[in-house]
């Protein structure tokens, strides 16, 4: 068990009263993040539908997915047997047929069909079809939208939450020491990439800590590349008086903590080494501006401020809110540090403050895992923010 | 680019001749395999909303994503900037706000707010939330499903694509035997799968050849969880006596090849080996059945002949198509290896012919890569199916 017992009933707990506030009787959760959050349920098994059902009226969560991931189901999760369930092989990738035949037959069994049932709408895995299928085959239910109801109950960390991406912060140092030791003139991105994966997953003797596989992969892109936000590494070499983008992370029980660095070989210039100043000038003041009760906005006011000031422009967002996380993300969808947004910071909770510069035909990233604390917040990481150069 | 403009458009016209045949005048594609197919589209940036646009009345596609993600739409595809759509960064992650608010304006803007669309009604990425904001905001426009639509017209390989899932071979042999000389007692699972990852990004100095990350992430699982089909490698240590399943992707050009192997520490027991045994008489005469014309019902009682001679059970499909692919499939979803499943084979298709053994408390993994030739098959790799132990 990653959590304690008590731990999984308590954020059980949390969603059922804002069930209960929301008129929910019924939710069912697709997102493997929040599978997992309510569960422990973890594999890689959300290429074909499941979900965690919570019900009022029961008293643990419901895991339902295709038979053979069942087995996953009652070795990660703290549930009981009689509340996993796997429907039958011959729904998998078969229409007409879908698996959310066998869940609108149970939902049915259930009485359930009559009653409130919350769904996330625009979640990762909860398509129009599985939508469909449960409007026309619990016809009389109502459905109302859940999307976001659980990740705004993770929004605020628990210490035992905060401990295991203390442990991916070290992962992601050293994976970012990686980078920097072995970007050459010369070398394939892909053989680098190798060797980051290799100290993510594996660690290194000094942390002795084992790693797992990320929300998102490795963004490394060099050159005309690295003006884009989100490419990965090809087969293509480093080459001299190019800049490269680097956005790692380290991974601890499906915890994330989120590094991003710029590495440049030879002598930069100077459009470069000066944006790179001013962008950890802005991410200074938005560190200090990082506190409770100040909100996303004080901190974007914080950040842009800078860049304004020396006529630097930058139209994305910096940084959203991060911990658990499957493929496709890492991030939480709940907070985005950008202007006019009021959310408030709360101690435990978690940020990347992700500064991506993607200019017109060069980029820059700097960013930080940042947790809120009782009075103002701390960095996950301890790593230069310079420039790294390779002569 | 990957594959030269003539490859791309011959593809584009595929489609289109299928939208003519089923009435669609436009198709949205959200799957990041199919926008890949269509434009050579390659980015991680598929945890927003993104997809590509084909209407019979355009020469070419229209991809459309977050602004700062066209940038990489420019970098890896063939289309003209006048075809890629950059909406704005106020719409992302912030409800009621949507992505899809730009598409529709987009759509009824084109004067195809009346016509037959094509949407890919239970792929990847294609939310209820996204479904209804089409429904409600282009209301006099038709909505068809082309779920599979694009993915049955890459069920046949080009000598091209063929090419790249030869290099993902390549890569994947190498991958395994990383496995094979690694895995120790004592050691981490994830020490394993960091030297694992190392070798299917970076290759070796035999095979010189750079990888990609997996539309699967690698499974690995020893014992008990063994027995489950889709766990990942956690930080625990590899035991005596106990098996080990590994399913491994190597990945060019986002081309699968996919292998699995089992490894055993000490001396394997008689029922492990015996239905090891088994399970790979069953892939040979499986592999046999594997011709233009057979159907995958053909291969699959070939196979299952084999275990119901033996008594041996398995209620998972043997297999299912592969190639192209981003998280969360390798797997193609067009062909599955099951009984009265009549899709017939044709040369240059390809499938994963994937035999995992999920018993009581243990379980085994054998599996091929296949491209149907035409006059039988060919294997991708060329590796032991030998149960490998480790002493």
């Amino acid at each position: 068990m990653i959590f304690t017992k008590t731990e999984y009933l308590s954020r059980l707990s949390k969603v059922k009263n804002v069930m209960d506030q929301k008129n929910m009787d019924v939710i069912i959760l697709t997102d493997p993040s929040n599978m997992n959050y309510l569960t422990g349920y973890d594999g890689w098994s959300f290429y074909v539908p499941q979900g965690v059902i919570v019900s009022l009226d029961k008293d643990e969560p419901i895991w339902f997915g295709r038979k053979q991931d069942s087995k996953g189901a009652m070795i990660t999760t703290y549930l009981n047997n009689d509340n996993i369930l796997g429907y039958p092989e011959h729904l998998i990738q078969a229409p007409p047929k879908h698996p959310y035949d066998f869940v609108t037959d149970f939902i049915n069994e259930n009485n359930w069909s009559n009653k409130n049932i919350g769904v996330e709408m625009d979640s990762y895995y909860y398509t129009a079809e599985i939508h469909n299928r449960l409007l026309t085959q619990c016809s009389n239910a109502k459905f109302k939208n859940a999307h976001l109801l659980v990740n705004w109950i993770r929004y605020v960390k628990s210490d035992a939450e905060i401990a295991y991406m203390k442990e991916g912060a070290k992962l992601v140092e050293a994976g970012m020491q990686t980078a920097f030791d072995e970007i050459k003139p010369g070398v394939r991105q892909s053989t680098v990439a190798g060797k980051i994966q290799n100290t993510l997953l594996g660690g290194n003797k000094e942390i002795n800590i084992g790693g797992e596989y990320g929300g998102l992969n490795m963004i490394l892109a060099s050159g005309k590349s690295a003006s884009a936000s989100h490419l990965t590494p090809t087969d293509k070499k480093f080459n001299n008086n190019e800049g490269t983008i680097i956005e790692l992370g380290g991974v601890k029980h499906r915890y994330h903590c989120a590094l991003s660095r710029t590495v440049y070989i030879g002598e930069p210039d100077k459009k470069l080494a000066d944006t790179l100043k001013v962008t950890n000038e802005g991410i200074e003041r938005a560190i200090e501006a990082t506190k409770p009760g100040n909100t996303c906005h004080d901190v974007a006011i914080a950040f842009w401020s800078v860049l304004e000031k020396h006529g630097v422009e930058k139209e994305s967002r910096a940084g959203y809110s991060i911990g658990l996380g499957y493929p496709p993300d890492w991030g939480e969808h709940t907070l985005s540090i950008r202007k006019n947004e009021m959310t408030v910071l709360e101690p435990n909770v978690t940020y990347h403050l992700m500064c991506g510069m993607w200019m017109d035909t060069w980029g820059l990233e700097l960013s930080e895992s940042i947790r809120v604390t009782n009075d103002g917040c701390e960095l996950f990481c301890n790593f230069s923010r310079d420039l790294h150069i390779v002569k």
